[in-house]
């Protein structure tokens, strides 16, 4: 016999009591969120405008050694509240942030078995949903628990358009997005985003991820998911003890693409800044030692230093600090500086010295060299997954950056997804899921003990963000989806719709350091240097016009955000290059302006050192003509639009450098109507005029 | 920084100990086994005619609480043994097997940490290898140990072509199956097919699964996969001690499709009968009241009986009785006879009492008058998954039916995947999967349980088979993929290619209670019988002629097989269903003659009670012309064949019902030339002249 459940003839047993319900809407009246116990199950549903948003899904939570929250449950308090103020980001896409929502808070009882509760503490935005449960000390929770499960479903529909990357497989967050009906997506990272059928855009994602894994999502029948968190290597998901609370699972609703953007609930949900005094955390833009060694022209080793290949050499540094000191930027990224470089070190992080320099990198003096001209080297930790190496050598590693003048730190966990190694108390080794609690828990570890030496960290590889920047604001940016290095090796490389999913999907959950920038736009063919430096595809190239690249700084946030390409390229194409030099990398204010996901996006953001708006817009393999209305600029005030647009021959295949360079005049609140080329793009400074 | 190891500039670092390399080869020397402590890690590579089949490939495994088996490993020794011997099936797919294989074993030692050794115990047969770890008694292995990672390999390669289904989502096996490049592979369950670019064939799977947790691939790299193993509710994928056994990994290996089909190695890989006497264990096969149900005509509820849709009454059983007998089957299931299925009883199966029969079913009555006939009951113990309600009254339950003269049960376990239900020692509900080594456990409890009634089981939503019908010869036949009942509600139903797929995919793991020989192939349009009786899509039917449902009972191997349509439908095309009364469930012989995966096979069995050989062969969507070479039957010699083949107009979709009934002349060792329509076949049965 075999049937689903959707088709079995059934007949519903009535419950024991009386099922409650509980509502609560958004300021605005928009959302609303419908809690209940109807048949003994925990669970809630959202609408958006009276259209389905998630319909009714399960709440709960089951332990290895304690009776769960599951079945048998009714609802035995609930609380409500009112929250408006407004808080100050110290860096940020605004400065201001306005949190006003309506809270319910909603205790169930399990009427079986040991005497217990749980809340569900929901938070209702004008943008969307927070919940996370709060279990509190009693008596059936002594000593330790083990989380094995948590039974939060998010019921979206197998109908809806979803864009996603899978979540259980080797390379971590890195996948080439995937476009589909929400019914066939098995296993999703979030933030996952789904359009349904009757409009309403959804991301579900997570926020304030601290002691806890992560979650990603599983299909528990087509278009309907279950919380999945990551197991730790013993397979439990969670160790913790009672009272503790969980990170807020949030569902981004809005009626169209952009508004999923213009949405700040996964930081408001984040706790205020724990570390007080930040003026030392300085977003800006830097350039580096690293596309050199992704196109194969250098490499991260030193090889006994015999073949001039080396990266990290005090000449090549050099070049980087005067170029950068000449145009503006104000960091330096160096990696392959440190011993380590030289073994088979993927997967082998044990290596890696974070206190010992390759003989021909001179960090007192290139340090000194940077700081003369006002510019800082950015310092680099690649571990390869070996955290226990790291935090043996962490706190020295800091302490030598910080001796010489350095404020960032890009951290790196190059290592397959559960391969990250630690060592348990029996001195057993062990390995981790980049987004296990133990993962959670060490970039936490990584990011105060920086902090200490005013230090702030920019992860790659990382766990996902979810907002803990406003808690740690030295925590300023990561990686954690496909950036520029796979246009160099990766097979294959990102293609034109990426950055136009990216904008809906991972750029909610917060920075991402892309490394924007490349202007050589050729297949990189040169044979190799040296025989055994293997190359990616030879075809290999950024699938995007010269125009698109540089509307990157605009449309991916990063308050530190790099000039990937190599000096002389940029040096080749310096009117280009002005957009690059003018772009600010912390704003005042962002806001999404037009968009549809996975084709194209406009994001319009005003500096806050020059109070200057720029615009960036970019579309997906398709040419396509947008109107992009002036609404963020002063009404019926004129500016000088200096536009970097698509020529008008441009293609990202065939003819990527097609780009016009021109300034115009608008006025606040008209239209720029712009012709994006296949993968092309627009940036646009506006300048007020008097 | 990022980079992936293929593009990493490498220096590799030479192994402390020259490593060690050892080689074994199958009787036929076409395949060639390898297995190396290169750098330090267990590793082998298989090849087949000098072609690579398995590339170089990790094995080891890790522990919870003790140092695994991982890096600093050395060849401690090794030993080799031939073996070539016969044995015989009490039924199966043929009687007499052979099992000639060299075997090499070789032990691996740990460099660092506890002293420690665990040796890989190869087998190498013409059809492919096999191999387990062994892990003896010994210091660094005393007391409870978790094993919390299998870190076996199978190296494809991303280009190979592969057949699949998905491992980790809610329905169990039960997906259509998915056709795509290895390397894009996400996770599968085995059995899964691999034709790699140089034409080898490879398919993946396990035998003996036992006191374990069942493996499936997950993808490492594209193309390269790990054995994941299926964690039980705390975490933890294997509980056990020193001395153990894993079971065995399979890697069976042909030149082309059908000789993955006729390789014996699952079965050589179990240990012999463990049963004694099984001569109660009676293949054959039989109708049912299961049909109805499906197609929403009669439900399993009671309901009252007050609207006359309870399909287990004794009138129509009796109906299923008679006729059976009238034509020569041995059995008559029985689904719905027992209380529990009025409730909503998906995910709920403690509602069900395996000894309290419906008002309207008269056990003794029925067995009685089916015995008189010639006739048995086939029992039916549907769980919803509720394993402890189930554990609880079966010994009660195989009394009541061995009482009954009942021989066979069909058991089941619809639940969501990960929803199996049972409580530990503390009390505490947990759940598992349906291939966790708790399941593996209770499969095994049951047949063993059943054994002691004389009674045989046919498990659906079954732990994968892994060939112990050898030990186990009362374990008959079960489900374990998609199965006919997708054709009355599935969404989408299964596709044309569906059987071309399963032959070289599921089948390779042992039989399948598929339930063929549905006759009515038009779309099920007729109204609900009762209001919240709801239908699956309406406009779904088998997609198949005719002829290719007769081909079924040969290309699925089951010795329990099914006539599952109506019997008015059968006495609506007499004709036809001369087939299936005609042909055999025990086999003599089988060889799979020809085919391609995916798209067509054929097969031909010779029946061990008749002696007479049977063909069928079916294609996917696509009409083909094909040669099917009668080497199976004794050259020169004169049969009639009684030929069901695709009328001239056949076509699954517009004109299933074309068929060609006809008596014709072969000789052994000639060739028949069979045209079949879309999604059509052809089944034979051949009658030796004189």
């Amino acid at each position: 016999m075999k049937c689903v459940a959707a088709l079995t003839v059934t007949f519903a047993i009535a419950s024991p009591a009386q099922a409650e319900e509980i509502s609560a809407s958004s300021p605005d009246g928009n959302i609303v969120l419908t809690v209940s116990d109807e048949g003994g199950h925990a669970s809630y549903s959202v609408s958006y405008d009276g259209k389905e948003a998630v319909s009714t899904s399960r709440l709960g939570m089951l332990f290895r050694d304690h009776h769960g929250f599951e079945d048998g449950l009714s609802i035995a308090g609930s609380a409500t509240a009112s929250h408006d103020a407004t808080w100050e980001q110290p860096w940020g896409e605004r400065r201001t942030v306005r949190d006003s929502h309506e809270e319910l808070s909603v205790t169930f009882a399990a009427e079986e078995g040991p005497a217990r509760q749980i809340t569900v503490r929901f938070r209702v935005f004008d943008t969307g949903v927070g919940f996370r449960y709060e279990l509190a000390d009693q008596d059936a929770f002594q000593g330790p628990i083990a989380i094995t499960d948590e039974l939060t479903q998010f019921s979206i529909g197998d109908k809806a358009d979803a864009w996603w990357t899978p979540s259980r497989q080797f390379n971590r967050y890195e996948y080439i997005y995937r476009t589909g009906k929400a019914g066939v997506v098995d296993d999703a990272h979030t933030p996952v985003t789904f359009r349904k059928e009757n409009g309403v855009h959804v991301s579900i994602h997570e926020a304030a991820l601290v002691d806890y894994s992560a979650m990603s999502l599983l299909a528990l029948r087509p278009g309907s998911f279950e919380a999945a968190l990551r197991p730790g290597s013993d397979g439990v998901k969670v160790h913790t003890v009672a009272p503790f609370k969980s990170p807020w699972r949030t569902i981004q609703i809005a009626p169209d693409a952009v508004g999923l953007i213009n949405s700040d609930i996964i930081l408001n949900l984040n706790e205020p800044n724990k570390l007080g005094d930040v003026s030392w955390v300085e977003p800006g833009k830097y350039v580096g030692v690293w596309w050199e060694m992704h196109i194969r022209d250098r490499t991260w080793g030193f090889n006994g230093g015999n073949d001039g290949l080396h990266g990290a050499n005090n000449a090549d540094v050099i070049r980087h600090i005067d170029f950068a000191a000449k145009h503006g930027f104000k960091g330096v990224l160096v990696e392959g500086w440190n011993i380590g470089w030289d073994g088979d070190w993927f997967n082998n992080g044990a290596l890696f010295s974070f206190t010992e320099t390759y003989p021909d990198f001179d960090l007192p003096m290139l340090s000194e060299h940077a700081a003369e001209r006002g510019v800082r080297l950015i310092g680099h930790h690649e571990t390869s997954g070996n955290v226990a190496n790291y935090e043996a050598q962490m706190s020295d590693a800091f302490a030598l950056y910080q001796a010489n003048g350095i404020r960032e730190v890009k951290t790196g966990y190059v290592a397959d997804a559960g391969d990250i190694v630690r060592y348990d108390d029996n001195g057993v080794k062990q390995y981790e899921w980049h987004d296990s609690q133990f993962m959670v828990g060490h970039h936490l570890r990584v990011v105060e003990e920086a902090a200490k030496h005013r230090i702030s960290i920019n992860a790659h590889e990382p766990v996902k963000d979810t907002g803990l920047r406003r808690t740690y604001p030295n925590w300023m940016t990561r990686e954690g989806a496909r950036g520029m290095e796979f246009n160099a090796w990766g097979t294959p490389p990102n293609p034109p719709e990426h950055i136009s999913i990216l904008a809906f999907t991972r750029m909610l959950s917060g920075p991402m350091d892309f490394t924007p920038g490349i202007f050589d736009l050729r297949p990189n063919e040169k044979p190799p240097l040296r025989e055994d430096m293997q190359r990616g595809d030879p075809s290999n190239r950024p699938q995007t016009t010269l125009a698109k690249q540089l509307a990157l700084y605009v449309v991916l946030y990063s308050p530190l955000q790099m000039a990937a390409d190599l000096p002389e390229n940029y040096e080749a194409r310096m009117d280009a290059f002005q957009f690059i030099k003018d772009v600010e990398a912390d704003w005042e204010e962002s806001v999404a302006v037009a968009g549809k996901v996975g084709e194209y996006v406009a994001i319009a953001r005003k500096g806050r050192a020059g109070g200057e708006w720029f615009l960036g817009a970019v579309t997906d393999e398709e040419e396509r003509v947008i109107e992009i209305p002036l609404t963020f600029l002063e009404t019926g005030k004129s500016y000088t639009a200096q536009v970097y647009r698509d020529g008008p021959h441009a293609h990202w295949d065939t003819n990527p450098y097609d780009i016009v360079i021109e300034e115009t005049d608008v006025k606040g609140g008209g239209v720029v109507v712009a012709k994006l080329a296949p993968s092309g793009g627009i940036a646009v400074r506006f300048i007020a005029k008097n």
